[in-house]
């Protein structure tokens, strides 16, 4: 049985990478003097990458490593107004529109009488809670947890905090990596629900997802049947 | 009567604003071709304030700040060099060492016998949480909080959360602004222990703290007789 449903935030109930996707396109408009398309990628991820352990995750960790990019890649040419450029980018990032993606107004509504609704999104908290104020849907959930990465420890501490056993726990999200695998290593059901954009970070090699079972769907809409139908089943039997 | 002592960290339990300081005195030297040492503090306060409500508190939002500082303030003749050098400014304070501040180990052990301990610490979650696990401190701890902002509502979410009254906790801080008035207004105990360097932002003019009811000591091996006091008293008769 299923008492608690958690939503991921970013690109699960609004839109996100989609303006990372375009600042990095701006990016490499500034940085095609000085390496090709597939170079500043890579070198981004790279840069990235290398900072996650020193900054953690977040536009402004993200923006941090773009600027750093930029005086690498050119040798240090590159123009301090095109530095500029980058930080008004950043500042974009952390202010951009949170619509709601299409149904999840309705899925919240529904499943937020049947079910203890939670929240937990990854990432900077001061950006995150902006962004859960500004999207106008943290009514819904009973518990909101910016957590700065999404591990297996990291659940296990939430679903204890919200006392319910692992196997009433459901992860609803867009990242295998960080919404899914860990939710169904601890014993608990998870929907992916794939998007459009993804950060490379967040992909998992085929051979990590070899008997993990979760539930993938196209919308969110198709969360409230599946999550019904696990309630008139045997825990676990679903799958 | 008090239950629950919560702790600042940052300058608190241990050094932190003087990491901050050598920082911006490495940074004075670099704008210094620009502009007077007054200036260079007063343009990076003023950048810091005006990004605040934009990327909040913490080490990468300075850093941010202070490669925008240097960009405008050299009219865009910095170079780029000098900028990764603010860069690598930022990552040395999101790893500066941290060692618990004189008698921090012996206050905590003792009073983590009788009291429950909260820490609430504001800024940037990720960097929080690495800071605290350096300390070793972190198993004092029954509540945790890292915090984008203390305000009256912080708090009260913080108590309510702990399921005490107001007035059984006490709160024990270096900033006026962030760790005292917000505390006492909320009709709890707070007790205050100037620190030596202090971030402009963090100071309170006086007017503000007519009629506010606070102890103040110098170091906080003198917060258990305090507290210890407070127990043995009505409760709000110790001011």
């Amino acid at each position: 049985m299923i008492s608690v449903v958690a939503f991921d935030a970013d690109d699960t109930l609004w839109h996100h990478e989609i303006y990372f996707h375009r600042c990095k396109d701006e990016l490499l408009g500034l940085l095609s003097k000085y390496m090709s398309e597939d170079e500043v990628f890579q070198s981004l991820d790279r840069t990235q990458q290398g900072n996650l352990p020193i900054f953690g995750y977040g536009v402004k960790s993200f923006t941090l490593s773009a600027i750093e990019l930029a005086i690498t890649a050119s040798n240090g040419e590159v123009d301090p107004l095109e530095l500029r450029r980058i930080l008004e980018l950043g500042k974009g990032l952390m202010a951009h529109p949170i619509e709601p993606l299409p149904l999840v107004v309705e899925v919240l509504e529904v499943l937020s009488q049947k079910y203890t609704l939670a929240l937990i999104t990854k990432g900077d908290l001061f950006h995150q809670e902006r962004k859960i104020e500004a999207s106008g849907l943290g009514t819904f959930f009973s518990s909101v947890n910016v957590v700065s990465d999404k591990t297996v420890e990291t659940y296990e501490t939430i679903v204890q905090k919200l006392g319910v056993p692992a196997n009433e726990f459901l992860m609803v999200g867009n990242s295998l990596r960080s919404d899914i695998l860990p939710v169904v290593k601890m014993g608990s059901h998870a929907i992916y629900i794939p998007s459009e954009y993804e950060w490379s970070h967040e992909s998992v090699a085929p051979e990590f997802l070899t008997d993990v079972h979760f539930h993938q769907v196209e919308g969110i809409g198709e969360c409230v049947g599946i999550i019904d139908n696990l309630n008139e089943q045997e825990p676990l039997s679903a799958y």
